[in-house]
């Protein structure tokens, strides 16, 4: 049997699942991978600290010259998050030539390109499946199953918390604030929830995904992103009511020379394999040219799920150690794509408006839209207050930079009260 | 830029649709693989038939020698079905050191331990992700991704032709046979079904992916098989009445020292997200003492989605070339197992009976169920005709043998006219 020795850096949540994995799942991984694989050191930030599970203290340090120096360590797994001094440690690691693994969506979507060059640069392996979609292996399906494919589009629920929110606002009829109370109680959402309800979270992972999927440099920062703090009861009843469910997907299309890349919450016909994927569960719907419709479904967080896509990359590095000629590190300076502007896209949308109610206000706003070049598909006019009455309309496919002109317009209108939501509309047939 | 040179043992639709990726992908393939994959050789049974895709005649060979003694050709891609003579051309192949990818499912299912030892006899690599569900990558997931796993159960969807009837049975309320013939009109199903219907492609297809996640030999003479004749729209509309939809299964289940393996109708929770795959497509469900919950889904048969996985394994082979010692072949003797007897299964049932309609009959079906251990959780009295009653009784948990014994002395009642159905149901609790 031969024998690896890794290490950890942070012993949270992940760090934990993947102490549980390699010794419970022990007679598996040997077997398999026909490896002894033994935790030699882990990093913490406080030896004290009470944690819950049985580790050696003599493996715990608070010092990372003590890991790096070590020869005997091959592999550095990296649970830390956050960028510093998380990117510092790696680029440290693979200077020592030692494979590193890592769960960190936001240092791969913010400096990843640093990352892959150095370890290009000093022959290790470099793995993360962990950090986009927990337990799915959806890095490894995109770079090696569907490595025969033009990637044409891909759609993910990539965030756990915020489908959960989406989930009970459907199914429960709790508006948000209520939905995200609760996730926050089942630990799914953070005291501070920004980086899920905004968006940020999903704009990381799509980040890499698409620079996988396209082989095309992706920034975070080139993500159009919208959350869903302003999504409410009356656009979900208004949804179901046309036959969708609301969802923040994250959104990545290859449009010739032009790559589409946004997260917003979306509605999407309710008969579509997404609208099924409820709770904290996440899901990748992909497009390829030769594969047709694929869908990975599962477990996007949690301590094993996560822990299962980090002990998995360990046994990569494995089966690949002696052929690193032809690893399959991430490709993404392949081709070079530029980003097309939120403008220029082409979408059908869901608009809810309020309006005084008097004769010829519809007029008005459809001679608006007219000149502007969009065409209503439906309009339904419901919920009388006062004097005033909502409108929700839903258009053909449209140049976003005309229905946003269009609106502007209508916001002159005397009779307009309010807009009161704008969402984009995917019917996954292009 | 690399180059290697493969053949294609077959030229129909999959050996097309492989033509077709390597050559409309080529750069994607060149790029992300780093290699030049060329078609060198085709072996066909008639140089002459015409097959709608331009491929010059000089690749065309109806002599397999041609292909096995030449030296530059070190892939060989089993495009042929059936057993004969496709097992020996791929030994044939091992023998003289060429890597082997196949795509055929029956081979595997009944000789793959001759192929897998072979393999490693001669140190060549042989992969086979396109013999069950076309272009969903499960092989390479259970192989590799869920590596660190004890899978504990797996359901799949893996049939395309049965699953396209069943949905049409449900959706548009055809009955078996209409629906049949619309699958055999659209090229889903074959003149004889046989394979298909009665679940032997299935059973095939399960004893490839158990071998692989319990890393133990199973034959496919070793899976419990019942196909969809028996299913009528009656079934179909009783069982949605009661919550459920039914899908032909592939189920899977590590129970300690035995395996249960069967295929057969399934009654299952509409709200699962199996209950959810309709047509044609393929979903493999899949519990892992790690990953938890995971599903992938998609086109589980035709020329791209099939050939994807065919040159998905392609390039698995050139990413593993020089690594042989640590490359991932199937591991199917790691493990000793038993299967389980179906008699000894323990599930909830659907039975469906036809009665006399007069008093006191359905006390004695219970007090039959009770000295059997059986109880019920609940019945449906329907559909009279003449003097007959339609009954249908959902079972609680129940040993399948005492459900049988049950069964034998319910039939020798004289008020019984005829036992309809009995279908399992499946919860995914246990």
């Amino acid at each position: 049997m031969k024998k690896i020795k890794i290490a950890l850096l942070g012993l949270g949540n992940v760090g934990r699942g993947v102490w549980k994995i390699i010794n419970e799942n022990g007679e598996e991984i040997r077997k398999r991978s026909g490896y002894d694989v033994e935790i030699a050191k882990i990093l913490v930030r406080d030896k004290n600290k009470a944690r819950g599970v049985d580790i050696p203290e003599s493996l715990l340090t608070t010092n990372y010259e003590e890991i790096i120096q070590n020869d005997e360590i091959k592999i550095i797994v990296e649970l830390m998050g956050g960028v510093n001094p998380a990117k510092e440690y790696m680029l440290e690691a693979m200077k020592q030539k030692k494979h590193v693994v890592t769960a960190n969506k936001m240092v791969l979507a913010t400096e990843g390109d640093e990352l892959f060059e150095a370890a290009d640069r000093f022959g290790v392996m470099f793995y993360y499946e962990a950090s986009v979609a927990g337990g799915i292996p959806i890095i490894q399906g995109v770079n090696e199953s569907l490595a025969a494919n033009k990637i044409e589009q891909l759609y993910g629920i990539v965030n756990g918390t915020t489908n959960y929110i989406l989930s009970k606002m459907e199914l429960e009829n709790l508006d948000f604030e209520t939905a995200l109370k609760e996730a926050q109680e089942k630990g799914y959402a953070e005291a501070d929830p920004t980086s899920d309800v905004e968006g940020y979270d999903a704009a990381y992972k799509l980040g890499i995904l698409s620079s996988l999927a396209f082989g095309a440099k992706v920034n975070f920062d080139q993500v159009y992103r919208e959350g869903i703090t302003k999504i409410n009861s009356t656009d979900i009843n208004f949804a179901r009511e046309l036959g969708f469910v609301i969802k923040l997907l994250a959104i990545a299309k290859d449009e010739g020379n032009e790559l589409e890349l946004r997260v917003h919450p979306t509605l999407i016909p309710k008969t579509h394999p997404l609208a099924n994927v409820h709770d904290s569960f996440n899901a990748i719907f992909v497009k390829g040219n030769a594969v047709g419709e694929l869908m990975l479904y599962g477990r996007g967080a949690g301590d094993l799920p996560t822990g299962s896509a980090v002990v998995g990359d360990i046994l990569s590095v494995l089966r690949n150690e002696g052929n690193l000629e032809n690893y399959s590190a991430v490709k993404n300076n392949l081709w070079k794509r530029d980003i097309k502007p939120i403008s220029k896209i082409n979408r059908r949308y869901y608009l809810r408006i309020t309006v005084t109610d008097r004769p010829g206000v519809l007029g008005e706003i459809t001679t608006i839209f007219g000149k502007h070049n969009v065409s209503m598909k439906s309009i339904i006019q419901r919920g009388r207050e006062k004097d005033n009455a909502t409108l929700v309309i839903v258009t053909h496919h449209t140049n976003e930079g005309d229905l946003m002109n269009a609106l502007e317009q209508i916001k002159e209108l005397q009779a307009l009260e309010s807009v009161d939501n704008l969402l984009r509309i995917e019917s996954f047939n292009s």
